[in-house]
């Protein structure tokens, strides 16, 4: 079981990682994301891809999280701090009292994350995906419906940044997920990947599409969608809305998609 | 055409309703709300359940939004504010330089709502949804499946409350709702309706579900969801999620279910 160590000085060094936290998910954190909440340590915990490097709780937090202090590595220092330091440190209010920041054991690239899925595995593919919040959200999906894998696009958000891990409850630290630096289309295609691409104006109603055996869902952000250089060439699918307000947000589109797949019956 | 009247000076008493747009959203708004953005603006001047009450511009938009300002009543004030005026009187920066103020049209109760509906309309009943986010996500899904209304309960927060409408991308302004006093359950079945309440623990799995003819879908707030009390009377439906995550956002949850109600087969 970790050491507790106390930390009463903001200024006291061994918390230095922790200090100004939102300025650091502007400037860059060294490989390291910051997590928020006792139900994202909780998965962060379990994760195999994932490990905590340090975790700072407010003091009156320490004893309900005896449990999952007690099961963290040895060599992972747990500071507790009086709410009072650890806001100073922060630079903010610390609702919750309780923060890690956490670091992706090696991870694998685009070619060799897809290359490692057999038949029936169900990838995410997303294309310029910029908003925290949608990166988030598409992750939580992702893994309450069992994708096996996420691919992004250079265009998309780091999904490592710390409201995208709050939103999505923790899911960006057990979810693969890999940027690919090409065509998205072509990375999946050559994985033996076929896609399905959401688009308005997709060929064939999402109610009427048989799942793939190697399927792959591509979205678009909102507003500008996938190009038309990519929907000719991938399965377009469509979700038909009432008249007047075509408008689903990209989380709840995947959402709406990865249900549609994960009950939908395989194709002949 | 509405008359353009310029605002320069931030004490001016005419956008006197604009000021501490943050503060007023906290205290009440006495029977108004805010609009912000060009999409949200031009959803509340097509409405048939509100009205716009003034506009505020700043002065650099108002050229683009000739065409929507146009078809506005005559009596609906336009301030063309100096955007230094504008983020003065709100309180904050007005990134997008665009606020109106509107005002429901008499709303209907409802028991009255309920009782305007007939087979084959689809109603989405919310209990205990306190958050705005939320709150807009799912009259976003309810707009763009064709929900005909939403039936709160006294638990849930305000629609109108400036950022729901925003995150609702105006759903809000145009699809009719009302507050019930007492139990959904009740009221909805006192109406005609069949309701079809979601839980992890639900008897029927979503894909399964056959649309009744007509249906209402009740939803919880993530955490809490549903009282027992609520559940032992309804139809439960629970969406099946992968072991060790089953953890899906109350709105996209929403979205999944309307999305297959809007396209299930009407029960025999």
């Amino acid at each position: 079981m970790p050491e507790i160590i106390l930390i009463d000085d903001p200024a006291d060094p061994r918390v230095a990682a922790y200090r100004d936290v939102r300025e650091r998910d502007l400037v860059g954190r060294e490989g390291l994301f910051v997590a928020e909440g006792e139900v994202v340590l909780n998965v962060l915990a379990r994760s195999t891809l994932c490990e905590p490097a340090s975790l700072m709780i407010a003091r009156k937090r320490v004893a309900g999280l005896a449990d999952l202090i007690a099961r963290l590595p040895e060599d992972v220092p747990v500071y507790s701090a009086s709410q009072e330091a650890m806001d100073a440190v922060v630079g903010f209010h610390i609702h919750r009292g309780i923060l890690a920041l956490g670091r992706r054991r090696a991870p694998a690239s685009a070619a060799d994350m897809l290359a490692g899925l057999g038949e029936g595995a169900l990838v995410l593919a997303l294309s310029g995906i910029a908003n925290h919040d949608n990166m988030g959200g598409l992750f939580r999906n992702a893994a309450a419906f069992g994708v096996d894998a996420v691919l992004l696009d250079t265009d998309c958000c780091d999904p490592l940044y710390r409201k995208a891990i709050r939103v999505s409850v923790g899911a960006v630290l057990v979810t693969p997920f890999a940027t690919a630096q090409g065509d998205l289309l072509e990375v999946l295609t050559a994985a033996g990947f076929e896609t399905v691409a959401l688009s308005p104006g997709g060929a064939t109603r999402l109610v009427d599409l048989k799942r793939p055996s190697k399927a792959a869902v591509l979205l678009g952000a909102e507003g500008p969608g996938l190009a038309a250089s990519v929907l000719a060439r991938a399965t377009t699918v469509a979700i038909p809305m009432a008249t007047g307000f075509d408008s689903l947000n990209v989380a709840t589109t995947g959402g709406i998609v990865l249900h549609h797949l994960a009950f939908a019956a395989l194709r002949d």
